[in-house]
């Protein structure tokens, strides 16, 4: 813990519920809702800005190192304390006041502490939500923090696309508040300084406020298991969909069969709509869905999808060998449990990963032939958002297997797995999930010296003080 | 001009074809394509990234000033020299080598000297465009340093949404290039610097190539020119389109009754549609588009436009008077007519603002009102981009008013509209055409001092040199 006089002075900023220092509190807030542990010297709960301001100005001036955590449900350990017990955790989870809707603007103003569900569980009898779509349920605050994207982004783009403003507050010794909290579309009036708080962990300012874009709720969706020709012919199938289905696709989520295999293994109530219940080397989810209600005169939506799948099984060498129209719930209850499935396979050692649309196939292909050789009893459990070239490059390794003895596996294969990505594929060794602790090697390999040199620089402007689990510059 | 001396040694570095000093091929250089007019000491047309670093880093360690110029369509005289004769325009004309389709991952890796209309002709045959649809025809580059919207802002955004990576040579005096040209979607591996060259004038670097978001061409739309009940029915009526339509509204353009006399006016061979001629207060364009062909079972476009106007109509309290479904090259030349008619009313001082969607027509109507009194014999002659929240905001002095001979006219007026538009309407004073000399002093007013802190710190240790016509920090 850190010193009493500390405790005391930030109980006096923030009153009794703001400072929690008993260590069967602090647990929940030191230990990361997917991985990781760490040890607090205090956890703070600030309810407003100027909460956050005071308590954040205290401990610059006082040089305690502070670590911002919204949801915490991240891969990265961006938002879980070291183990020193030294850093204080700054938790946005009673910045809950602010919800005010404008509905003719289709945006809202929301504190950073709300979570997804609960935003878009109160927007829901307007017909809105904000579009991004994730298994994880985090908080608004910890969204921005790491640009997160999810399975809709084909339709709707990342966070960063769907903020229009956000407020501030910056580790400096006042505890500036930067008001960028503007509801406008359109506004180019000088540096978009917002953005260099989207995807950066905290580093550079913990957010407090939002102004998010909402989209309307679908009110039509059909859905489909598609099996493509081969791993080659994935994306023909993408292109060939998006040509014929445009802004009605809203989903197109790639699926190995590895991973699949665990998910029914493991959800025994999820249908295997395959035949003979074989489930082929490749699986795409694909979604098309409208925001009105269903019209005379038109089409339905599973009709739609039908002819559409129609055509491009016409097409001279066809990217389609079989596909399964079924209903949404069905269809997306088998996505989302491929996470659960995997988990139960072994230890699993997750990846978040981009490419190109067109390299993604290349790189899971390069990885399965390599791995046997590479790290035999290594299984890849991939699946992934074909359509933004998104992958979860999930390894598991059998629980009895030697390699866990071995203390360099996990680095040796970490390694492997990033270099090969990044020199070989053209890939991003973080798609969703930003910088924390855990990819800080990998941050520090990859990024050029001139961009660590402009981020020490940006960070002795704003945020000077201790914040944030990660080394930017 | 400036001194022989530097005029060989950047001969030297980009060749006689680089380096421009005749008067009389300075002058397209030195002037706006729509205002503005300036004198330069020479103009530098590099056409590569090398030669843009060598030209920079030479300028730098001489302390010559540079302009970045690109296609100069802008309305803040953001890309001129001044009329000093000692500032350098950097053209970006010449850049137009790399053409990368990457038709997999609906990108493009494109060289910044392309103008917008030669970049979509070459994606047509692909079935592709970059989808910022604008009147002018600018250069890349400018595009990036402006963050321009367009018409179609509503459905694919702005610039910014539709840049994946940048490649940006600093104004330092090594002339660093920073290759920020990432061609993926998802990428979250630390600060996203692209963004701060993004609606930033050229003040932080110069933009040499650039990798972008390509959309598939709509196969088929439908437009109609909508009347709506009043003004306060403009937001209810794009509400109730949006609920309807979703993603197939790809255009809700308002228009004045006074724009569009204008252009009538200007344009004889114009169609008007309005019972007897009689031009209604406000108009909005509305457009629908769909990216594939007319399929079988399928309602037509304008089928769909018919039946959701007939819903709208019989809602209670409808938002609606009138609608005219056209064909949409015909109510698009209505709309594009706008600006040029609207310059031969008279003196056009031309404003750029845009708004909460639901205050655009409050600021509008405020405006009329108060202007008879104010500036009598002033005419807002307004159009915008309602979907968006952007506003052309229009006034127009009669070729013999009074007010022209006042020589404090002009300044009084420009600072009563951003007043009222930004600290009575919540407004911004500049939707797409970012900061340039013009409106500098209006940046000064209303920029908080951290803000300008921040960004004289991050010139400092991005582009120290002299670089750009507008002062940020």
């Amino acid at each position: 813990m850190i010193e009493r006089n500390h405790i005391d002075a930030l109980t006096g900023l923030l009153g009794d519920r703001g400072v929690v220092t008993r260590p069967e509190e602090m647990e929940a807030y030191e230990t990361g809702a997917r991985y990781d542990r760490g040890s607090a010297g205090a956890v703070l709960r600030p309810a407003t800005t100027a909460e956050v301001s005071g308590a954040i100005s205290y401990c610059v001036r006082n040089g305690i190192a502070l670590v911002p955590q919204s949801g915490n449900t991240g891969l990265v350990s961006g938002s879980t304390p070291d183990g020193s017990g030294t850093e204080v955790v700054l938790s946005v989870d009673r910045l809950t006041r602010h919800f005010e809707l404008d509905l003719d603007n289709r945006s809202i103003r929301v504190d950073a502490g709300f979570r997804l569900s609960d935003l878009n569980r109160r927007l829901e009898e307007h017909d809105l939500f904000f579009p991004i779509d994730l298994g994880a349920d985090p908080r608004l605050g910890g969204m921005i923090a790491t640009n997160t994207g999810g399975s809709r982004f084909l339709k709707y783009g990342d966070v960063r696309r769907n903020t229009l403003g956000l407020k501030v507050v910056l580790a400096d010794e006042a505890g500036t508040v930067l008001d960028l909290d503007c509801d406008l579309r359109k506004n180019n009036t000088g540096v978009d300084w917002k953005q260099i708080f989207i995807g950066t962990s905290g580093a550079f300012g913990i957010v407090t406020e939002c102004v998010l874009n909402l989209e309307r709720l679908p009110k039509q969706t059909a859905t489909a298991l598609l099996v493509p020709a081969s791993g080659a012919h994935v994306l023909p199938l993408l292109n060939a969909m998006e040509e014929r289905l445009g802004a009605y696709l809203s989903a197109f989520e790639g699926m190995s069969k590895n991973a699949i295999a665990a998910a029914f293994a493991h959800v025994p109530s999820l249908k295997n709509p395959f035949q003979g219940g074989n489930i082929p080397d490749y699986v795409i989810l694909c979604e098309i869905s409208r925001t009105w209600e269903p019209r005379e005169g038109e089409q339905p939506l599973d009709a739609v999808l039908e002819t559409v799948l129609a055509e491009i099984w016409e097409l001279e060498q066809a990217p389609l060998a079989d596909a399964f129209i079924g209903p949404p719930h069905e269809t997306w209850a088998l996505r989302h449990a491929l996470s659960e499935g995997v988990k139960h396979l072994g230890k699993l050692i997750a990846f978040d990963l981009s490419f190109r649309r067109g390299d993604i196939m290349a790189y899971c292909d390069h990885m399965k032939a390599a791995m046997p050789e590479k790290f035999p009893g290594v299984t890849v459990c991939d699946f992934g958002h074909i359509g933004d070239g998104g992958v979860h490059f999930n390894l598991i390794v059998a629980k009895d297997s030697p390699l866990l003895t071995d203390p360099t596996f996990e680095q040796r294969l970490r390694e492997w797995v990033f270099t090969v990505a990044v020199d070989q594929h053209h890939g991003s060794f973080s798609a969703e999930h930003a910088i924390g602790r855990r990819n800080q090697a990998i941050y520090d390999l990859y990024t050029p010296e001139k961009l660590k040199e402009m981020a020490a620089g940006l960070k002795s402007f704003t945020s000077p003080g201790k914040l944030g689990s990660v080394r930017f510059g």
